[in-house]
């Protein structure tokens, strides 16, 4: 049966994190049983139970962990100065954590449909976050003169989706080093929104 | 019990496709049954396993048609001559193209890894048959010396992701018509590949 010791959530916590967000990115969210995550990680059903309420929970708990680390993380990458500094920032720090969590980032896109409207908006508000923070770098590069963009929201989203694809190509120890890919990127968003 | 006319296949194949597109877009592949399809188009299950054999086999047909139709439409778009209004032609037709078949789209990324080894490498194959298309305009603009391009392979699958990414937040209707975004995105290929 479920044990209840005090460290028990803290213990499989991540554990239990881990298997469903494996089980979820290789089968899909719905194809996954809260029973095969329990024996993915080794306890009964109901232990599971202890820790999350319910499936959607734990891909909500999933989602909100990726996003609170991405912001966590932007907060205190190095940024340097003015805007086009903090613009290569963004681009290399945007693959980087991207492509050392690709199957947290490939179930923040395809598993969205499955949160209820109040988590979804949580989500959803978290990704603005992060988008804002881009919108702003470019807002500032415009005000000092160095950008020139028709429409900066646009511009975000152009340059997330061109980031973010590249978790959908890349492998370590293939043609190109992962430094490589970000200087090529960097090349790109810079000509693209240079004035 | 399941009809066999001649004419069965042919008006209810598009009728299957459709629902099953519609089915899985809204709750992934796995989550679906056959029979639930089956209710969705109206007939028995049975007459569906008259269409296709099994389920993989209705999402590769799903997926293939999309990539066939996307080739076929893009071969007769007409491109003007050389690069910069080859890649305008590219640019404008591939959101054009991807936003009026969000569903497929959204199929196309999603659902992959639930084709067998044999589907997926034709999907696959057709895929880069369409990235190739892209890598030969930016190949050519170099020649031509009006694109400056570090890695042809990177700007296709960076200016690929860019612009497929606009499914994900464009709607129809909202504060910018699909012309204005189209410009906008042409505007910042344009500059990202400008020599």
């Amino acid at each position: 049966m479920a044990r209840k010791t005090g460290s028990h959530s803290e213990i499989t916590g991540p554990r239990i994190r881990a298997e469903a967000q494996r089980l979820f990115a290789r089968h899909g969210f719905a194809a996954v049983s809260m029973r095969q995550i329990a024996a993915a990680v080794g306890v009964q059903a109901g232990a599971l139970y202890l820790y999350t309420p319910d499936k959607e929970a734990l891909l909500f708990d999933l989602l909100k962990t990726h996003m609170d680390g991405l912001l966590a993380a932007w907060a205190e990458e190095p940024k340097g100065e003015g805007a086009r500094a903090r613009l290569e920032a963004f681009v290399r720090f945007h693959i980087r954590y991207n492509l050392e969590r690709a199957e947290a980032v490939f179930l923040s896109y395809m598993e969205l449909r499955n949160l209820g409207p109040e988590n979804f908006a949580v989500i959803e508000g978290l990704r603005k976050t992060y988008e804002t923070e881009l919108e702003a770098i470019l807002k500032a590069g415009q005000a000092e003169g160095v950008f020139d963009l028709p429409d900066s929201k646009l511009a975000t989203m152009a340059i997330i989706a061109m980031l973010t694809g590249v978790n959908t190509w890349f492998r370590a120890g293939g043609r190109l080093s992962r430094e490589t890919v970000e200087a090529i990127y960097w090349d790109m968003v810079r000509k693209a929104v240079s004035a």
